[in-house]
């Protein structure tokens, strides 16, 4: 049996084809995700990108934004522990036109304290640990996960809107306003001082503390050009800290996971804090998928 | 001496004549915000809209964004403790075309703990406390001000981002994405619980705390209508908790005062809470531009 693997978020569709011997022999990726898609036709979508692949020896598996609601079929949500094994079970299978074999799986999702939910940042997730191992996994982004994993299963986890929010307050608020077009190539030690002050657990929170990197651009404690940096800091400060309070296991070393320029980011910030990280596998959707596809044959 | 106040904001254009003796005898509102006017020509737009009212007898304060960089003279900010009378001491003389007097009222700031700026809320302040009281005075709104008034002077204060942070949520976030188009009528409970969640000081904190409107949505704990109204509580309840920590003398009830349903609505929040609040005067920027044009013969 042939194993495709396809990530298909919102924006992005990445496909990955797996030998035998689960090595990954092809990849393809194209900025046709789920929202480029017209009229639900998400089967056409496929066999344009990748209908070569698609013969009915195939089974493709199929994970992200493409099984949510706005998806082509919406699985449910596996509740904690959530393992790989149990990803791959609890997958919905759907028939292709070519007789390959969709197999859409389910996302995650964490019910208490706190209602949670995640569709495809679990495949990087299982791709950065070992089966057995406890971890606290973040992945930084639009929407940071911080992911608690204990003997190799989702446990827990807690999303953060930090990567959103920063792109708000820069585009549409007041404080964007004054951050001049163009403006780059700000200090260092505005970023730092805004994870310094997100961090900081002040009991004026977030809403006052992001409304100061307008206020000190105006009273002149800092140039407008510095604004976006000590917005992103004092973001991430703020996820930091709620990070670490809402991992369910205590003492472990955060284990960041995704895309280079951003883990360094995070990198820096846990720095200038104090606190110690570590930087996960490159590649760990591919590691994840591999780990899947070889699953899949004996589960799904 | 004829004495008009004029209250000139981003969106809105507000005068008010006063006679000799300080009773409001006329006023005049318009969509004439600074944002409306072109090249900086906003003595044209002055005389547009009480052009009638400009003999050389006149004496005219400027209050609100037109003393701003972005407005027609940028006025220094008073450092705390402020009072009525300190503003209009420091009020920014210019002569009109018409031979009227304008002055041009400082902003008042808040250099530490943090930086905070304000214009044109201070009058309200002022219109709601005697002078030499000692209050809490929140004012609702895109950007909450919690006011500690110390003996009629403000002593200090924080912004809060609260109103703005819910129209970017709603309208441009992924959480706002599942907002059915016209949603309205949600229960009440949905934002009294919205509001015991964002005061409850949970570690995971504002940028979870939204993420969970949709999360929940998501997970059938609530329906998707209800979910403005649960943002909404979420941030006015990390409001008032914020607002408490950040006044500056202990055990005072929160003073409200601006539009009668924002401050209806905060009256539920506190009361939900088992927090007292008392409502302040209406019309309390009019109560406000009395008292400053009253001072503005004698200081001014």
């Amino acid at each position: 049996m042939k194993r495709i693997v396809v990530d298909w978020g919102s924006s992005n569709f990445r496909a990955y084809r797996f030998g035998v011997e689960g090595a990954l022999i092809e990849r393809h990726q194209a900025e046709a995700g789920i929202l480029t898609v017209r009229d639900g036709a998400f089967e056409d979508a496929l066999e344009r990108e990748i209908g070569h692949w698609l013969d009915p020896e195939t089974e493709i598996l199929l994970s992200g934004m493409i099984t949510s609601r706005n998806g082509w079929v919406e699985t449910p949500y596996l509740e904690p522990p959530a393992s790989l094994s149990g990803l791959a079970t609890r997958a919905v299978a759907r028939p292709a036109r070519t007789g390959a074999r969709l197999l859409f799986l389910p996302g995650v999702c964490n019910r208490a304290p706190q209602p949670d939910v995640m569709r495809g940042e679990e495949i990087q997730v299982f791709g950065a640990v070992s089966p057995t191992e406890d971890a606290l996994v973040v992945l930084p982004g639009t929407h940071s996960k911080w992911v608690s994993v204990r003997a190799g299963a989702i446990a827990g986890f807690s999303t953060f809107l930090t990567g959103e929010m920063f792109a708000l307050l820069c585009q549409h608020s007041i404080i964007g306003r004054l951050i001049p077009p163009g403006a780059a190539g700000a200090s260092n030690g505005a970023f730092l001082e805004g994870v310094k002050l997100g961090f900081s657990g002040n009991p004026r929170g977030l809403l006052n503390d992001v409304f100061t990197a307008r206020a000190g651009a105006l009273l002149g404690d800092f140039m407008p050009t510095e604004i976006a940096e000590r917005l992103s800091g004092i973001l991430i400060g703020h996820e930091i800290r709620a990070g670490f309070e809402s991992a369910i296991m205590p003492g472990l070393t955060p284990l960041l996971v995704g895309e280079a320029a951003l883990i360094a980011r995070y990198a820096v910030a846990f720095s200038a804090l104090g606190l110690a990280s570590a930087k996960g596998p490159d590649h760990a959707a591919v590691e994840g998928f591999r780990k899947l596809g070889a699953l899949g044959a004996s589960h799904a």
